[in-house]
């Protein structure tokens, strides 16, 4: 870095569609969000420029504001960043926005909330528009029993019956803010639940859970007595990755 | 046909996604709704199974209620259509239900109305998760004055304005019976029109003019202007194919 620059943080709010790329982490000879974004940095600032994520997603998720910081390794002519990073970037991610932030400021450490959907649709058939896109459920489901379900999962919990076994975490207690499920048109359904933090692949099994309650193998209030079990298998299958979208990323 | 055999004419409701498609329509050498359907049919039946539709969509265009009827060429021991030709389709082209009608029946010219929907996004950057599936409109667009504007089109009109030069079509009056924009939510909107028939091109180049009053370019009240201008260079360009949805034909 050139004597006299000071070191600007940016902070990027990214969308993707997951359904082309081996998850969001970096990984050798794979596709990866990360590894697209910072191939593209590198083509702009003509250097390695390491970034830090709110969050890794998995295989298929996709994102709609998943957020990123990096600092600049030097000052740009141009200063529309988004516009710059974006044109260097395939048409499945993109930067949405961005922000100089303070130095502080760290896309993990500092996020107090995040919201995801996932969404559904009910019908007797795959629909092709849907795909990658939008989980089939059973068109027998009974929505108004998964909403009646979703109220459950609001409050500090400890949310081990819905983590996947690999998950290397040993503290499994985290807040759900809100968890609510709405009408989006056409037979599609997005459940919505914003917490402090989620564990691996959790937002996917509590899908499946609730799509139980809609089929009635379980009742709404059985929601509780599976977070209580403090067991895995309680709980209902990890749905597929590709109706799950990292919708926001709050901080303070 | 065996002895003793009727006829039974079949009525199909169709979804595709139309972003791998050359277009409805059977072209040698193509990739084809129509054609991957007609084979679909010859496996599902034996032999050739000519399709008859509500009509064509161009390349790009997709379609959640497209209808098509054919004649059974003989009885299937499996009763549910839907499924046992969708089982032959790849997954971009789904049958979505499925009806024995009278023979009189005719899924072109029994068609009373057609709605299509065009789906926008207001948005500096293009969004990864619209691509193949919704607009990108410069975000000063005010769709309020759109709104105005398209109440200009219901009516029985002279579209000659809004239809592709290359159209052999010597009628151009349809009736509009409803047109209309509302909110999907995340900054999208869809534009549903509803007519007895629309000529080649219409609803695109009718898009492209509501865009342009959008953008302040002409007043609302222009649309009535280039409607009875009966000029196709008065009105706006021909929007991308990719946010154009067939959503359904009504019968009596």
């Amino acid at each position: 870095m050139a004597k006299g620059d000071t070191v600007e943080r940016i902070k990027l709010v990214i969308e993707y569609d997951g359904t082309a790329f081996s998850g969001y982490q970096i990984q050798p000879g794979k596709r990866t969000i990360q590894g697209e974004l910072e191939e593209a940095l590198r083509l702009v600032y003509g250097v390695s420029v390491p970034t830090f994520a709110s969050g890794r997603t998995d295989k298929g998720v996709h994102a709609l504001g998943a957020v990123v910081h990096y600092d600049e390794p030097k000052k740009l002519k141009n200063p529309r960043l988004d516009e710059v990073i974006s044109s260097h970037l395939p048409s499945d991610v993109r930067v949405i926005s961005f922000e100089r932030v303070n130095e502080s400021f760290d896309a993990r450490f500092n996020a107090k909330k995040k919201t995801y959907m996932y969404r559904f649709y009910l019908s007797k058939a795959e629909r092709p528009l849907m795909l990658n896109r939008s989980l089939r459920v059973d068109d027998r489901v009974n929505v108004e029993l998964m909403r009646e379900g979703a109220k459950y999962l609001i409050g500090e919990h400890d949310f081990r019956s819905f983590v996947a076994r690999k998950s290397g975490k040993t503290n499994f207690v985290r807040t759900i803010y809100d968890a609510r499920i709405e009408e989006l048109g056409g037979g599609e359904y997005a459940f919505y639940i914003t917490g402090n933090g989620f564990l691996y692949n959790m937002v996917r099994i509590i899908m499946g859970t609730l799509i139980n309650v809609g089929l009635k193998k379980i009742k709404p209030a059985g929601v509780k007595s599976i977070i209580e079990a403090k067991d895995r298998t309680k709980a209902g299958k990890t749905v597929d990755a590709s109706g799950l979208y990292l919708l926001n990323v709050d901080y303070e």
